[in-house]
Parts: structure tokens; C-alpha cells; sequence
């Protein structure tokens, strides 16, 4: 299958090689050209522009947030974009963690162009992506769907398919997010807690892993807790609060409170508002210990 | 060795059936008699009193809550406690789930006696007590801690000792509850957002727990709330509450915020106030659809 | 002084009247055009477009969100707005509630055309606005806030200028919405908590308004509460959320917490996934016995 | 009548001074005994204990907290309290602010004794102790009541009989510092925000202060705020997180949920954490300009 694939950043990049390696001809654009050319050495063709890609059955875009992702298929006025580039029939796979509501845009706008549209975020990190490990959590009409399968075969392990509305694999893929930071959260208080009776963070760390909190989740981030290890950022703390805010959008538009979302864009603030922005989201989990009469995550 | 064994329930019985399993002599005292005859039938003497097991090198008692360990501790107008019967030099092993500061008053209590006190509350279900899987979370003297150890190792898989107070065990022994309360809120809350959205939370549990989420806690919990069965309770709401409350209250000692728990210990409230006192635990993960506008758990 | 007015609802009529009482010239306009009529009983010109206004020194808006103040303001392919129709160097006073950032959004506006804009936002409900009784918050350059001074004198019993940047008088009034709200969220929960040990509500509030709480804020929502008269709405529920949204994302810009406003929201959300949309805000005090056993309110 | 009198700290020194001047007699016994000798140069007859000033129809207590109450009522080893002394068929009134619990303890352990008791509480400051301007909240047997009633009408300017239950009263008057308490938050919060916009505190509380919030709390707390001025303490912040833990017990036992008084408690843990205990709890109000990047409160 041809396939367009716009966004090589960590995971994209990864991603695209593994639709190489799955015998597809692949058309690439990144905003920075290096990594097209990358790319291109593994048999990929570089485009120079988002709408070159779009001669293809199937394009994928893989960005990092809705402003690239608006940019990407809107287009501007120098550059046109996916929605009016790509043929009538065609389908655009959105692999970028975006809100609810651009999803709902993007397929609105593809639905009146007569193109398909199936959102497909992906659960897993870089590393995964590069080994074609990712759990993909796919929504959109069935035949949509049916018609991505190929590339969630090349770039994942597993794939889970939700709704036949798009935006709902979105809304999973937020609500995973959440679901992290609710972990780092409640550790960070669990560890303030024993850290100031005494206790070694480490060692309490490997108690609760071998025990009820086997996950790697608990692994993870508690290790870069207990070492206070927070640069340099695997995902910075400002994206995970933006992630928190996408969560508390799309839940405000289904009346659902969350009140431990509430909770964690707070403590995001506070920690943003000490400097620590560009930290490893794990540092939030200091926010804990600073309450508690520690230094504060970034100063 | 010659141990007594204060608290056949649940959790007791199995433990006393594997200190009998590896060699030791146990004599064993339950509130309600039926218990102590069926575990004599396994080769262990029955007590009528808890002051009668204290003839022992070793008193281990497990029982439901602080009440409890009071009573059987300090004894009462009717009765002698273990306090008053254990022989000097003698050493009593706490492995109830109790508050932080009946561990320290058992602690100076026995020290005033001439008796040694280790705190040993464990990580584990019943089943786990049955196989002697336990995970033993131990604090105190280390010389005291040394003559724990063939108890530990007769009934648990691991032992972590954590400090030589030992109501550091029992402030562990609370984070733990604490953590898995924390994953049901935020589970409850990430379920109560894709029901609305229309997503099967079965479906939802899978993706997670084959993913970023396979610890045990998820899977257990997830499953109560995916199907909504929070009767009959493995573990009764009121008694959640009841652990919140006492890592709250050991928190407060240490200046130290926990926000979650707060939060945790608001719903639970909710939780009774709307005749859930009962359910499962789990049943606090209902709250958040609850108030999401499905109807109120328990009623 | 000619002045342009759009927006003649509960708000706007009364303050176009008292511009018209205090002799200046008044040309109105509102989308539907019956009020303009009333309006035009007592002197004032009516006009049948935003734009229509505009050929004035100063024109005050008063409308009910962003959405309206978008529209007048920047127009739309079928009607000029007031940005394109008003001379160079003359002024536009918005009053309405709106968000900081379309304060900002505005005031750049104005100023690559040329033109003056104050923010001047007001406390005060309809019965003050008919008397000439509001609080006047504003903020602009000072020659342009000097400007509106004669509307400020006209419509209100005392301004207070803030800042130079427009932006910061509309913040200053979403904060005095949230100071409202909390104290409705926190009367409603000391009300749940004395009701359920059988004190009466209106007796209780009582005794808080002759002592500490002799505010009018507590005079009005408390009574509200304890009668459990929540409509007709004085405020809706949802123009609540709405405001409690303003101000956190508000906040959010500035890296601020405000975690009062963050329970709030969710209580809203809770009040209108139960059906409360459209009850007065007072309700959200209602949600307190509502958690504590009593009936959902709205239901 | 003959009223003996308990406790003469900056509140009970006044309303005894009030007695007295009301034509009764008074026998007044304090800890330290210098208060009680500046007393009796103003009528009153000095006692060297508690069970001293039993001699009385009525006696009123007026101490610092629980545990102050129940040393002098229920005595010790080495001294007679109130419930052994008091002759059958008198009144305690106890005006102290103590907890639910122990308000329902002092009532049992007085019935049971044959005696009389009334809970009275009082709302107002030194100063309006010392001008017999208190507000009472009373609860107690309507006879009871009755007999207090001369006792009520020497110190305070009005009286709020709420319930048969002695211990309703201390609910209310707890309610009513978590109102107050409630108020320093989201005024801290509200503060937080403007001043990061470059508002002045001062300015700010003026225009609220002028408009919706003309109540003396928010003038008194507001002030101390804007002015930053938390010490000397008026009322310390350790008191503070007692009051709201009292609040909370009282609101646990009758499942009411407290989400404001649970965030309260939090940000009371997190100012003593950094050393403010001592300080006014108006410095919780600092807690917010803290997390928004300020300096941490008492450090």
C-alpha cells in the first residue's frame, strides 16, 4: 500500500520505519527535513510539502499537539494541507494525542470532503514504537477502520477498536493520560508521607512493585521520584498539564466531574509556577514532599 | 518454637496453619471458639483466653482493628492481656492493620514491661495467607526483629524491614491501602468518562490492563466496577473508610497533605451517606458515575 | 456626549436609561429590536445594526458572553461590526463578563485601529443598574478611562480604576463571580452538615447574618438555600459553570491554583449532569445535602 | 444568683467582669491564679480549685479545648472536677469551643450524675466579651436552658436556642469557624490571583469590601492578608487546623461530606509544614500566592 506519513518526530519516526519494514512504499514529510531524509535511507520517499504526501490511499499523521495537527490538514496560505490534498475516498489515520473536540472537527471537515477519517492514538513510548510494540486504540466507521488495519498490523502489537466515532479513541487515549498522572499523584503523596517518617524511598518503592504494584507504571515513574530524577524530561510536566486539560475539556462536555483531574492540574500549576515547566511530569509527584516541608521541584 | 496466636479470622487462621505446617507449637485463642477447635484439629492446643497463649517465646496477634488489639493487648476488668501475661524478655508480633498510634503506645507499653514489640502487618488476601504468600512488612529492634524472622518465614514469601520504630510498619502497611483506594478513585473516574462516551468498560479494562495498567489492583478492582458487583465485599467500604481515616490521622502527625486521601475520604462518605456503608471498597469507584448522573451506588 | 449602546437586556436597558437621564444623546441597539423601541419611549435613538451605533465618541456593550461581544464587535459577512465602523480615536467601553483573553484579544483590536477600549465590567444586579447604583471596574490607558469617566458617572455609584491593561478589570470581575460561588459552595456545605443534626436552616442562617456574615451575598444565596428556591434562576447554573471556566482558565494563564474554584467546577458539573442546568446558581449549595443523603437537586 | 465561674482567659476574664456586673455573684477560679486575683478586686471571690466555685447553682466554663474541658470536669488524682462537686440538680453551662464528641460526653456524664447541662458557645472576640456583646448559640433541655438564661443575657447581646442536644451547639459555633475559615481560603485564593496580575491587594479589597463582601470578616481577614500581616496571632493557625479537624470528626459521624474543610485542613498541614503554626490563620490565605510562586508563608 502507498501510504503518506506526516510528523517524524520520536515516535513517528519509529512508526514510519516499521510500515517500511512491512513492505509499504512510504511518502514522508517532517517540518524539519532532516528526518525525511533519514528516513529516506531506508527506502522512504521524502516530500517537501504536507500535501506531496497525499497521493496515497493512506495518510498518517503522527504531531504532537492540536496546533500541528490543525496546521498539518488545514494547511494556511502558503501551503495547503491533508484536507484539500487528499483524494475523495482516501483516509487520514490521526495518531497524535489531540483533544476531543479537534478530532470531532477533523471529522466533520473529512466527512464533507468525502474522505474517511479514523483516529488511532497509540499507547507506548518511543522505544515501543520503534519495535512495533504499540497498543493502538482505533474509533471510526467500520470500513475505515477495516481499511487502516494493515498499518496498526505494521506499527503495533494490539489493537482495541472503540466506537465508530472517532473522537472516543481520543477521549481513551486522554483518559490513559490521566490515569498515569493520577499514579504519579498518589505516589508522590504516599512517598512525602513515609520518605518524612524515615522510610528509604527506594526501598519502599521495591516493596509496593513486588507486591499489589507490579505495573510498570509504579516502576517508572516511582523510580524517577525516589531519585528525584526529574531532567532531563522524558514528557515534560507543561504537556502533561496540557493533557489534563484536554481530559478536563472533554469530560466537562459530558458532565462527568473528575475531581482527581481537578486536583492534578492543580499541583501541575504549582509546580509550573515554581519553575518547573520543562521537568519530567514525575516531578509533580515532588509537589507531595514540597507541600510537606521540602524544597520545591525546580527551584 | 512455641508461639502463641491471638485472631483466627481470615487472615489468622491460614497464618497460624503455616507456623504449624513449618514445625513451630501454637497456641492459639479466638474470640469466638469454633475457630480455635478447628485449627487444634491440625495439631495446634486451644486457649480459652489470650492470656493463656502467652506462655510462648512468641505471641503474634491478627486481628480486625484497633479495638481489637486494645482489648487483647491491655485486657480488661475480666480478663488479663497480653501485656500483663507475656513473660519478660518475651516478644509480641502486631500483624493487624492498626493505627500509627496504637503501635507506638503498644510499643512503649511493652518496652515499660520488659517485653519486646515488633510490628509485622501484611500485604496479601486470604488466599495469600492460606499459601504462605504474604509479603511481611516489618519494623522494630533489629535484635527483636531477628527473633520475628522464623515467623515471617513460615508464613510469607518476603520480608521487608523498614525501621527500628515499629509503628513505621503500620504507617506502610496504611500508604498501601491508601495506593489502592487512590487507583479505584482515579479508575472509577477514567470509567465513569468513556461509560458516558459510549464505551464498553469491560472493553476499556482490557485495553488497559494489557498495557500500561497490568498490576493486580487494576484488574481486581476493575473487574468490581466494570460489572458492577460490589456485593458480597471482600472488603466492606466502612473499613476503607476506616484506613483513610487513620493514615489521614497519621499524616496529620507528620505534616503531611494528602490531597487524595482527602478527596477519597469525602466520596467514601457519599459512599455511606447514600447507604453503601457494606459494599465493596470498590463500590467507592461508582461514585464518580454517580454523580455523573447514574444512580447512586448502594441504593 | 453622543454615545453608541448595544445590548439593552435586564443589564444594558437600565443603563442606557440612566446615560439618557444624565442628558447624554443615546443611539441603541439590541439583536432583537423590541427592546431598542422601549428604549426609544425616553429619548433614544434606536438603530437597527451594531454598526449604526458606532457614529458616536464612545460606545458601551453590555452583552451576556464572548460569543456576543465576538459578533458586535468583529462583525460577520452580513453586518459591519464595531471595530470596522468606529471613527479613529474613539472609544469603545465594554461592561460585559467576559473572558481575559477576549478582553485582550479586543484591546489589541482597537488599538492596530486606532481606536480606545476600556474594560469596565460592573458589580451590581439589575435593580442596581436601573438605579444608577453599580460598582464600576475598570482599567484601560488613562486617557481613555478618563474618557469614559462621564459614562461611569452616568451608570454607577463608584468605579474603581485597576490597571492600565484592560484585560486585568475583567479578571477582577470574574474573581468577585468565584468569591460569590465559594461562599454559596461553602454555606451549602455548613447547611447539609447542621440540617442533618436537625437545626432548621432559616434559623441557623439567621444567627450567621446578624454576627459574622452580615454580607448581602450570604443574605441572599443563603436564603435561596434554605428555602430550597432555586426557581426561578436569578443566575443560572450553567452561566455559573461558565464563569468558574472564565476564571480558571484565566488563572491558568497566570499560574495560579485556585483549588476552591476547581471543586466548584466539578460540583457544577455534578448539579448539571443531575438536570440542574438551568436552576439558579444557588443550587450548587444544594449538591452538599445531596452527597450527604439528601435528593439529587433539579431531580 | 451565685454563679461560679471557670477559666479566665481573654474571653472568660470579660464575661465574668459582665456577671459581676449584671448584680450576681461570682466565685472564679483560673489555672494560674494572678487572673483571678484581678477579678476579685472587681467583686468577684478568688477559689484556689475548680470543685471551690461548685458551690453555686451554676457554674461556667470557659476554656481553650477538649482537653482543658475535661481535666476540670471530670478531675484527676489529684483534684475534684465539676461533675463530683457540683451539688444535684445544678447547671454546667460549658462555653468552650470543643468538640461534638465531647460536648455528647459531658452531657451523659451530668445526666447521669443528676445533673443539669447546657452548651453555650459564643461568637464574637474579646472585645465583645469584655462589652457583653456576644452572640450565644445555645442547646440544651428546655429547663436547662431557662435557668441559663440570666447568665446569657449578662454577656452577650443575643441568644440562639437551637436544639435540645447540648452538643448541636458546639456543631454550630464548629460550622461557623469553618464558614470563616472557608472565607480565608478563597479570599487567599482571589488575592493570589489579582496580584499576579499586578492588582493591589489593598485597592482590591476595597472594591470588595465596598460592594458584595461588606461583611467584617472579610475586612478583618482580607486586611491582615493584603497587609501580609500574620503575627502576632489573633487566632494561630494550629488552633485553626484543630477547629476544622473537629468540623470534620462531627461531619464524619453524621456523613456529611466537607470538601472545602478537607481542602482547608490540607492547606493548614501544608503552612505548618513550613513553620507557620504560630502564625494568625489568616496566613492559610498566604498559601495560595505561595503556590502561585510567592514566598512560602512563615519562612
Amino acid at each position: 500500500m502507498r501510504i503518506g506519513f506526516v510528523g517524524l518526530g520520536n515516535m513517528g519516526s519509529g512508526m514510519a520505519a516499521n510500515l517500511l519494514a512491512s513492505g509499504h512504499q512510504v511518502v514522508a514529510y517532517n517540518r524539519s527535513p532532516g528526518k525525511a531524509a533519514a528516513l529516506a535511507e531506508r527506502g522512504a520517499t521524502a516530500a517537501a510539502t504536507a500535501a506531496e504526501v497525499c497521493d496515497s490511499e493512506v495518510v498518517v499523521s503522527m504531531l504532537a499537539d492540536d496546533a500541528a495537527v490543525e496546521a498539518v490538514t488545514f494547511g494556511g496560505p502558503d501551503q495547503a494541507g491533508i484536507l484539500a490534498s487528499l483524494p475523495e475516498g482516501c483516509l487520514h489515520i490521526s495518531a497524535s494525542t489531540i483533544s476531543v473536540a479537534l478530532a470531532e472537527r477533523l471529522h466533520d471537515a473529512h466527512a464533507d470532503a468525502g474522505q474517511a477519517f479514523v483516529s488511532a492514538p497509540v499507547f507506548g513510548r518511543p522505544e515501543a514504537a520503534a519495535a512495533a510494540k504499540l497498543f493502538v486504540v482505533a474509533a471510526g466507521a467500520p470500513d475505515a477502520v477495516a481499511a487502516a488495519q494493515p498499518v496498526f498490523d505494521a506499527i503495533g502489537q494490539r489493537t482495541f477498536v472503540l466506537s465508530e466515532q472517532p473522537a472516543v479513541a481520543n477521549l481513551v487515549k486522554l483518559s490513559g493520560n490521566f490515569l498515569i498522572v493520577s499514579v504519579i499523584e498518589s505516589l508522590g503523596e504516599a512517598m512525602a508521607l513515609i520518605a518524612k517518617a524515615g522510610v528509604d524511598k527506594q526501598h519502599y518503592l521495591e516493596l509496593l512493585t513486588s507486591t499489589l504494584f507490579t505495573a510498570p507504571v509504579y516502576q517508572t515513574y516511582g523510580g524517577l521520584m525516589a531519585r528525584e530524577e526529574f531532567e532531563p524530561a522524558g514528557f515534560a510536566a507543561h504537556l502533561g498539564l496540557k493533557d489534563v486539560r484536554l481530559v478536563l475539556a472533554a469530560a466537562e462536555q459530558l458532565q462527568v466531574p473528575l475531581p482527581v483531574a481537578s486536583l492534578v492540574r492543580d499541583r501541575f500549576l504549582a509546580l509550573l509556577a515554581g519553575g518547573g515547566r520543562d521537568l519530567d511530569w514525575a516531578a509533580l509527584g515532588g509537589v507531595a514532599a514540597w507541600e510537606a516541608g521540602g524544597p520545591r521541584p525546580g527551584s
